[in-house]
């Protein structure tokens, strides 16, 4: 059976009932959430031999993090438990008018303070056919950049196809370097890029001429 | 009527409902603790006209802090209104034979970044009788016991009286500074501490001959 | 900073859980609700200086609602606590085809039962800009009509602008005098009502051509 | 087999979940109290034939009151619907030092404002071996003090046999008349009293030498 | 008064709040449905006299079904109290393009395994006008189908009205005889039957030449 | 690293929330139980490799109980997935004097409608070295006997320890066989059997002169 992995960061994702506005009543809702994580999930309800990579601090929060993916049938074996907090994204469900609201308190986190070294990549990669990994975790700190670089070589050497998800979001980029840079020297080793003209743009600084922000879908100039 | 100030770091409180443990359930309680925020509230309730101070982020989570305070009729009219984030701690409640655990994610937070200059003391102080500060806020970071010192000369130089909970944690000294130097210093100004044996051979580097792991009261050791 | 003070009626709102009926569940919402309270908590939200003045009973569940209208940012600190109870309201959640529905229980409240006099309108004006007032608390009472009354008469002689919201509720006025007779007198003294033409008509007497239950507008004759 | 009757008020039951204080969360269960309604339904469990009376709004929140009873067994046919509201106690449980608190809004109900004529004790009566009242009835209003003459004069004519739970609350005597005048006169009619010493010399006026305070049983005392 | 009877199984229903999926958070709401039971409520909500007959285990789920009845005004004094188990049905709701799913566990519950001579149907039937069945009881055992038979026999010679909801359901039907050779036997007795174009060919075997997939109405076609 | 199985019956486990008597609201909180499982959990916390070998039905109870089981640490590849349903046991928790209360509604389980061949032990005994049993199991049906018998006769061959947890339930036996013959027969291929008296003594027959109802220990009396 193909073996599948995805690789970045998860959150522990705090949401008030139903409508309610943030700490309107004393509950919030706690689950966890991770684009890379939820591919991962997505692919065990297929009935598919996935694992998800991260860097989870080892305490009850992150353990409740790993049983989670667990209990989705992802294979959580390969997670490095390390590090001092695990990501928190507060999220308030919008309503007709008003719009949903997101607030990130994830600087810090442990696979943010992750480094090249702290994932043993030949233990993940024995076996796996396919690894997947998106914009996101180059974008959250140098060292997580610098490990996701190292975790696309490894991969590229061993013959791993590589699909990557673009998620150019501008307010991550913060520790320095322009994405394009960052971003640019990690497709030359994947094979599947995902993402629309803005990701391409903003991410890898390909100058296209499609207009980004109008709406219009400019469907001949995808070619190019 | 006579103006009560407490100062110091105010966190965000998950639990667990009841007795679970951590993420029994994909629900947990959301209100706020802090030790001077605490004093503040309870002094409200005894109808004083007291007031909060802190450093609290400009965001939902701070403002539902704020209001929180406010409901408990602590006056909030001069929290500064700055930083990244709120700290955070989760708290499982024991029961029977297992203990109940705290997990802290309190570093970085608005106060731990805080420093000298931050707050107008000039305006905080106006008209206040009472200053009540903890030896929890010199713990956090360099900055903040820097700010915490500032407060408390400030607070001298206007005449009002200091109360100075010790309360030593171990675990929270990790910027550099040994605590018996920070608090050596702080006190240098307080009117009345507030402290068991242990906090004052810890935190002031006082050594009485008590012994402090026994259990037992050692009641003629106190006038010394 | 410009200094703005609403009065009317609160009262608890019970409600059951999402789409449930009156008791299907042993569980009811209690939250507060009045229109001028809105209106107050409105204000505060736009960051405005405002106070809220009512009568609310001085037990528990006045505190509870005094407590909230803190916590949204509301001067409190006005309110006259006495009398024997907070009205109450019942509202079930209509779905589909099926209405909401409200069951009263506000007779007898505290401000129902208060009179000219209780309030000392010279504190709750000092430094005041404006005035906001409705129609409901007229028709509650004969002694709530005077207390209206009272105010308006007030805040006119301290040149205070004074908003008057009509709100017309046919149900209300039962202690015997007719709304245009009361309210014929209150509107002496405000500067600006807000109200629809049924509004006009049945509260004021005022008869203008205009069909009120065909549904259509009638803009042209707005101008008489 | 034999049928019984109980006859009482029964009010809404507004009480935080577990331990917490009024309010503290935006919860309260709503459930349903009054000694004789919990007479009835203790004898419905047992799997006697029984009955309630008592008079309840004809609105939403007395159907829930009702259809409450019925579920407990108790024969609900013979209940008066009338009035405009159900009486409410909000109910806080005490926690270990801290008591337990209770906030009675039970005035203006529909039982106190019915009197002689508004129940068919002819048919209410109709095949019943055994009626049971109390104390509280009398003591909520005149009316109601007369309206429970009318009941225990009718149930001794019909040869009923009646039990008479005293329960004497100081704090509802407000109506004008002394508990002993209008208890003296009920007691007339009835077959068998329920009380302690308190009740007996409080509802009646007997005045019996036994220290009621004292928490001491005096059982020699008993038989005078 | 007429007196209405409707009979048939009733089910313990167990659902995830809201529009969560089986399982996904550790609540289940429950609460109890059954068509004829449906429609006994129905009734009793309309003011009418109705009685439901069920056999239903002497547990204390089983009270707690008959309690739920007898809130919503039914008469539950003839049901049959026997057998093991109450019948249970999982209830997913679905939301947007994610269908609702039921998950049936209602095999040898207590009316499957109830057979003739287990109801008294002259008691049942005393005074009774109206008697309402459907295809559902017939279908679950083959006892269970001789139970039905017997009842329709006793209210046709009794001279009851009987109205008979065919509602065929292909799963159901596993007991070894064919829908139309029971039902065909059971609409002899019946006045009134209730169903859609694929009931009667289904349950009854009743070849009309109507295409019952197509959705599309061939309203000329009823009169034959 | 060793690894343990764990073999028996798994329920769904529906209990009112907190001190609620059964379906005193509509609420029951929704996880699963089985002694076997719990061995197995245990083991998992501990952090040793288990697996747990059940016959779980192939539908949404079924998958949200595996689930459970994978969140916890445990492997859950080797469960056998068919069968109709789950068994569910009714639990509600004592308070005070009143004790808990258990309601079994198990029986048709998956497990208790399996048979020797249903399970491949070839596959579940690789690379085992502790395999875990209990006296539920041969006790809920003949054909489960069977199941348990071939088990540890498989184990048995492949050198695999065996523990075995008598676990007596009088109630269960109930398909025809006595606990003492079949039981007798299981313990010829055990290592190591856990019980008290009563077990050993109900479950094998094996007659030990110690009184097992009087409560005192005679430990004297063991060694025999």
């Amino acid at each position: 059976m193909k073996k599948y992995i995805t690789f970045g960061e998860i959150m522990l994702r705090l949401k008030p009932p139903h409508w309610e506005r943030f700490l309107q009543s004393p509950l919030l809702e706690a689950t966890f959430g991770g684009g890379e994580a939820n591919v991962a999930v997505g692919l065990a309800r297929f009935g598919l031999n996935v694992a998800y990579i991260s860097v989870i601090p080892n305490n009850p929060i992150g353990d409740g993090c790993v049983r989670e993916l667990r209990r989705q049938g992802v294979d959580t074996s390969l997670i490095m438990r390390k590090g001092n907090r695990l990501g928190i994204y507060f999220l308030e469900a919008g309503a007709n008018q008003r719009p949903s609201k997101v607030i990130y308190d994830r600087s810090h986190s442990a696979i943010a303070e992750a480094s090249p070294g702290d994932i043993n990549w030949d233990k993940v990669f024995d076996g796996v056919s396919w690894f997947h990994i998106s914009g996101i975790t180059p974008a959250i700190s140098l060292s997580a950049s610098e490990l996701s670089l190292e975790a696309v070589k490894k991969a590229r050497e061993k013959g791993i196809t590589i699909s990557f998800d673009l998620n150019f979001r501008k307010k991550l980029w913060k520790y320095g370097k322009a994405a394009p840079q960052v971003m640019g020297e990690l497709v030359k080793y994947i094979d599947i890029a995902l993402g629309n003209e803005e990701d391409c743009q903003k991410s890898l600084g390909v100058k296209v001429d499609v207009d980004i922000e109008s709406g219009r879908l400019q469907t001949e100039k995808y070619r190019e």
